[in-house]
C-alpha cells in the first residue's frame, strides 16, 4: 500500500457496480460445479439472542476451508484458453494462495505460488499438495508479492489478486447468488428475503461480490461491513473517503489483515455498498469464536468470528440501550435484530491449532 | 447391563443380518428428506500417509452434529400413526437425545427425553431448543434410562434405544447407502468400490447399519471396528463369544461409552460384520483430534477421532513391521493401506471447549 492518495474521478466503479449482478450470476455458471454448495444452517443460539431468524453460510465447509476458492475459479476459469496457458501467478501463504491452486488442479492446469521464506511450512506444504509450483522469495508477504508480480508481467502470465480484480469479486459474489437460491429453497415463496448481511472485510472483495448481487435483487438488505478495530483499513479508508496507508496490529483474524492497494477497484464499491460498518476487539472474536465452537461444533477462523462478533455487538449494543430506555428488565432479543432475518457469513475455517488454542483459553 | 450371560441361540440376527440392507434402502427414502447427504470429502493428509485413497465421510456436519438423527428419523417415522401420537421417550443428554427431539419437532410430533439431574446443562438446553419435553430425573444415565422405560411402559408410548432396535440400526445404516452413492457420483464408473471402512463402535448401531449394507453390495470390504481401550465394551464382549458387564473408564470418546445391554441385537450383528477390531489409547484418540484439525480444519468429537485413531494406528503398526522387516530406510505408505481405498466415518463433532482443549493441550 502506498501512501500516496488516489483519486476516484477516474474510477469505473459505477459501471462495474451496475455489471456485477450479471456477473455474479455469470460466475454462478461458470464455477457451479466446481465449488460445493455449502449448508445455509439457522443458528437456535443467535436466533434466541437476537430475536431475529440468523442463517448462518457455512463457507467454513468450503474447499480448501474459504470462499476464496469461488474467487479463484472465476478468474482462472474466465481466462482465456491461450492466456491460462501462458501461466498463472499469485502470492499468498494463506487461502488465497489455496484457493488459485486448488482451482488450477481443477482445470488441469499449472501455477506458481510466490509464499515468503517465513510462511508457516503448514500452510506452505497445503499449498504445495494441491498442486501448485511454489517459490520462497523475500521475507515478507509484500516482497512475495512485488516478486510474483514481476514474474508475471516478465513471463506474460497472469497475476491474480486476491480482491482487486473483478472476476475474482464476481466470484466471491456466488456466495450471495447461492444464499439467494437456498432462502427460496429453504424457506419457500413465503420468504421475504434478507434484512441483514454480516460480513467481515478486509480487501473487500467478498462484500462487494455478494452485496452487489443481494442489493440489485433486494435493494432494502443492510449490509454490516466488519472488521477487527486492530486491522482496520478499508474502515479507516472508508471514513476518510480515500485509500490510504493505515496502521494494522496483528489480529486473530489475519484472513482479513493487509494493506488497500491503491487504485483498487473494491473501494468504491465498498463505498457504495455497505451500510454500516462495524469494528470489533481481538477479546469480541476471541469470544465469538469460543461461543460458536460451544453452540455449533464447527470450526471457523478469525476472520469468520469477526462477522459473528460484528452481529454480536449489534445485538448487545441494542440491548443495553433498550436497557437503559426502558429499565433493567428489558431482556435481550428486542433490539434492532428483533423479527429480522439475517444471514452472517463464516467466510473461512483455517485457524491453527494454536491460534484456536489461544481463543479457547481467553 | 446385567452381569448375566444372555443366550443368543434364539437370536434373530441372521434373519435380520439379511434383512438389513433392504431396510437401510428404506430407510434412506424415508428419511432422504430430512437429513444432509454429508460431504464425502478426499484427505490428503491421510492418502499420503497410507499410500492409499483415504475418503472421509462428514457425518460431522449432520444436523445436530451426529450421525444419530439418522437412526432416530427413520424409527420416528417408521413408527404407526396411532402409536407416534401416544408418545415418544427416549434418554440421553448427548447425541441420542438431540437426535429424538430434533426427529420429533421435524415431523410435528412431542416426546420426552429424559435426563439425570447430573447432566452438564448446555447439553440439556441443546436438547430443550430442539423442541423435547425434558424430565430431569436420577443422578446417572442409567437411573434416568430407566425412568424413561417405564413411564414408557406405563403410558403406551414408544421407548427409542439408542442402538438396540432395527429401524434405528437400519437409519444409521444410510451413512453406508450415502457412502456407495458418493463413491459411484464422484468417482464415476471406473471406481471398484471401498477396500476397508473405519468405525467407531459403541452399542454397535453405526457399524451394523454401516457394514451391513456395505458387505450385501461388496462383500469383500474389510470392516474396522475402533474402540477406546478404555471403554473397550464391545471388543471384549466380541472376545468372550458374548454381552458381559465390561468395566470402563472415563474416555475423550463419550459418544461412544456406556455398556452393552442384555440381548442386544448389535452384538450378533458386530460378530458377523466387524472384521478387525483396533483399540486405541486416549493419547491417540487426542493426537487423532489434534492432527485432523490442523489439516481439515473442522471439528470432530471424540467418538470420531476413535475412527481416525484406529486408522492411524492400523497404518502406524504397518510401517513398523515393515520398517522392521525391511529396514529403517523404508518409508510409510507401503503398508496393508496402500493402494487401497478407504471410508473413514467421522460421525460427529459434538465436542466441548473444553474437551477441545484439553485435547489440543496434549
Amino acid at each position: 500500500m502506498s501512501d500516496e492518495h488516489v483519486s476516484l474521478e477516474d474510477s469505473p466503479r459505477k459501471d462495474l457496480l451496475a455489471d456485477l449482478p450479471a456477473r455474479v450470476r455469470e460466475a454462478g455458471d461458470r464455477i457451479g460445479s466446481y465449488v460445493r454448495k455449502t449448508y445455509l444452517q439457522p443458528s437456535a443460539w443467535l436466533s434466541r439472542l437476537s430475536g431475529g431468524e440468523v442463517l448462518l453460510k457455512l463457507e467454513n465447509l468450503q474447499h480448501t476451508g474459504s470462499f476464496k476458492v469461488r474467487g479463484a475459479l472465476n478468474k482462472v476459469l474466465s481466462l482465456p484458453a491461450a492466456e491460462r496457458a501462458r501461466g498463472v501467478v499469485a502470492a499468498s501463504t494463506g487461502n488465497h494462495g489455496a484457493a488459485v491452486a486448488y482451482a488450477l488442479g481443477k482445470v488441469g492446469e499449472t501455477g506458481t505460488v510466490f509464499v515468503p521464506r517465513t510462511a508457516v511450512p503448514a500452510k506452505v506444504q497445503a499449498i504445495e499438495w494441491l498442486g501448485a509450483e511454489l517459490r520462497h522469495v523475500g521475507e515478507d508477504p509484500l516482497e512475495a508479492e512485488l516478486a510474483a508480480r514481476s514474474f508475471a508481467s516478465e513471463g506474460g502470465k497472469t497475476y491474480i489478486s486476491p480482491y482487486n480484480d473483478a472476476d475474482v469479486i464476481a466470484g466471491q459474489g456466488t456466495v450471495g447468488l447461492e444464499l439467494v437460491e437456498q432462502l427460496s429453497e429453504q424457506l419457500g415463496d413465503q420468504q421475504e428475503g434478507l434484512d441483514a448481511v454480516f460480513v467481515a472485510v478486509g480487501g473487500g472483495g467478498l462484500v462487494s461480490g455478494i452485496a452487489s448481487y443481494l442489493k440489485a435483487v433486494q435493494p432494502s438488505v443492510q449490509i454490516f461491513g466488519c472488521l477487527p478495530a486492530r486491522a482496520p483499513v478499508m474502515a479507516e479508508c472508508l471514513r476518510e473517503g480515500q485509500i490510504h496507508e493505515v496502521p494494522s496490529l496483528p489480529t486473530l483474524s489475519d484472513g482479513t489483515a493487509g494493506g488497500l492497494e491503491e487504485g483498487a477497484i473494491t473501494f468504491g464499491l465498498c463505498q457504495s455498498l455497505i451500510d454500516r460498518v462495524v469494528l470489533v476487539s481481538e477479546a469480541e472474536i476471541a469470544a465469538a469464536l469460543k461461543q460458536f465452537i460451544s453452540s455449533h461444533h464447527q470450526l471457523i477462523e478469525g476472520a469468520a468470528a469477526v462477522a459473528l462478533a460484528g452481529f454480536l455487538q449489534v445485538c448487545r449494543k441494542e440491548a443495553q440501550q433498550e436497557s437503559a430506555q426502558v429499565g433493567p428488565e428489558k431482556e435481550t432479543g428486542q433490539g434492532e435484530m428483533n423479527g429480522k432475518r439475517i444471514a452472517i457469513i463464516l467466510c473461512g475455517a483455517n485457524i491453527s491449532p494454536e491460534t484456536l488454542q489461544e481463543a479457547l483459553s481467553s
